[in-house]
């Protein structure tokens, strides 16, 4: 697999240092950090992200206007090191408290409450919402266990909203958490990603093969099927979130259909044609729908699918207007 | 190469479906074409781009407030048919008269000349740019021969600023002329793409080799290596655009590096941070910067980069704001 680099173990320094110097009027880099946060730090709840690179544009992406203040992230598919997520915390933390929200994996929440603990001496105050909304990595009733996928992108944006509403650390964490609770996700697989310091890829899968539920790492999926069209494959994912969340005529839904990397828009235009039509015939009201490459897996081919349900108060956070390099909403 | 499709003979039509039905606040459909258009028709000059499909974004992606009012676009990598850019420039025409701005290829010259020699007959005055960034697809004497590419980028940002600021068709169509006379691109290719609708691959490289100038239909380039490193590679191309643009200490322009489908944003970061390095040791201002993968040749693997020249003219519609659901400036 060729790619575009320099010395494979510096890929993440040197794509700092490129976002850096290409967004640097609006953001900066952590010093001795592999964090990015806004400028202007805000007088109210910050809100932090993070997690492994090989997502881009999540994590530091969604570092803007609206949306998280900062983002510490790792190196590829690794979690951020306690020092990250702290100096991060540090410099956003005005005194009123910041939030964490990111994807549920064992490694990231292990080194988030770690330098939460370690600011909890320094009376910097923390909260945290984790991000489960893939339906194929645990049964319902482990829904604590699931990891989060695309959903980071609603999640992220609600959160945002709510700190610029200047709501307390607890009103915001609430509000975000409401968010997750309403968020579903599925994604389909159709070839790997190769890792830049290795060149491995992260799973097999035969020419005419295709695997549901595979996870933004290579985590195994929950179904492997030979090749399906895409009304077919998006049927079944929409099944399985409808499995998953009750969504009545009348409700009304976010969606998200998001490439996996090296996926087409022209590709994702087809899945959200099925999804939206299907949607739709069951009276369910597509509220705002978006089509992206936001939650990536380096270069892996394939989509996944999320779906938001909206109440009065998602809605008021969702409409707020939203702005980074990479997701952008005018606000209504 | 597995893709995400129904049948492979309708994946623009269900890509165009897909778009409005995602995006059908803003957007409709030109009847019976492959047409995309703004829903609220301007009373103004209208800006009207397309080319073949499998360059997502581009074209459909364009079409937003301050970029083009409409998009005529035919099936992958083929020129829309002169019916659909009669159709949509019907749909979009408010007899102030309307820009055609897209990249220079034969068969979109000629659909496109075709459709304006009909019109005409119905006195709806249309006038051309052709976008001609590519400095490796001719000589800089038969620079009038080149082929467009990420350059459309910044060549519709202007125009339908411009046309944005009530000016004549002659005044708009100038501006964009001047646009596009200042802008250079080059890429390189480091994997080909394959049509959905033969499978077949578009050209061939070996796994260690990368060739610059190769065209986003896989036109041939002009300097095939060995795999590089990306600060080696980014030297090269922005050699090029030097060659062939006169930049001075102290000359603003914009940047664009942009992925040609599945280059990670990762690697598109790494290449910038060069670029950024590179221009500004020269004492060249980067006016601004952006790093996205707007111009793709389906999921081939590549990057190229796109330099705008500025002058005060340029930089005040540069500076206005523009909205897609792919394209955003602020404005400054």
């Amino acid at each position: 697999m060729k790619k575009v680099m320099n010395n494979p173990e510096n890929v993440v320094n040197e794509m700092v240092e490129g976002f850096i110097a290409t967004f640097g009027n609006g953001y900066k880099k952590v010093l001795n950090s592999n964090g990015v946060i806004v400028k202007n730090k805000p007088d109210r709840v910050a809100i932090i992200t993070g997690g492994g690179s090989g997502h881009e544009p999540l994590f530091i992406g969604m570092v803007g206007e609206g949306l998280a203040d900062g983002a510490a992230i790792g190196n590829v598919f690794s979690a951020p090191t306690p020092d990250t997520i702290i100096e991060v915390t540090k410099e956003l933390d005005s005194g009123h408290g910041v939030l964490y929200v990111y994807g549920n994996y064992s490694g990231d929440v292990l080194n988030f409450d770690m330098a939460a603990e370690m600011l909890d001496f320094e009376n910097i105050k923390t909260k945290t919402v984790l991000v489960n909304d893939d339906v194929a990595s645990a049964a319902k009733e482990n829904a604590k266990d699931r990891r989060g996928i695309a959903g980071d992108i609603f999640a992220i944006k609600i959160a945002g909203a709510a700190a610029n509403d200047n709501l307390s650390l607890e009103q915001v964490a609430a509000i975000t958490q409401k968010a997750v609770d309403n968020i579903r996700s599925i994604g389909v697989a159709l070839s790997p990603s190769s890792i830049p310091s290795t060149g491995k890829y992260t799973f097999e899968l035969a020419e005419d093969e295709i695997e549901f539920g595979m996870g933004i790492h290579g985590e195994p999926g929950i179904q492997k099927t030979k090749l399906l069209s895409a009304d077919e494959l998006t049927q079944i994912m929409v099944d399985y979130i409808l499995k998953d969340i009750e969504l009545e005529k009348g409700d009304e839904v976010c969606i998200l259909v998001n490439g996996l990397g090296s996926t087409t828009l022209m590709e994702l235009f087809i899945v959200s044609r099925k999804l939206t039509n299907i949607l739709e015939d069951k009276g369910i009201i597509i509220y705002d729908a978006d089509v992206n490459s936001y939650c990536t897996t380096l270069e892996m081919a394939g989509v996944s699918i999320t779906v938001m349900k909206l109440d009065e108060e998602l809605k008021k956070y969702y409409d707020k207007p939203a702005y980074s390099p990479y997701y952008f909403k005018k606000g209504r």
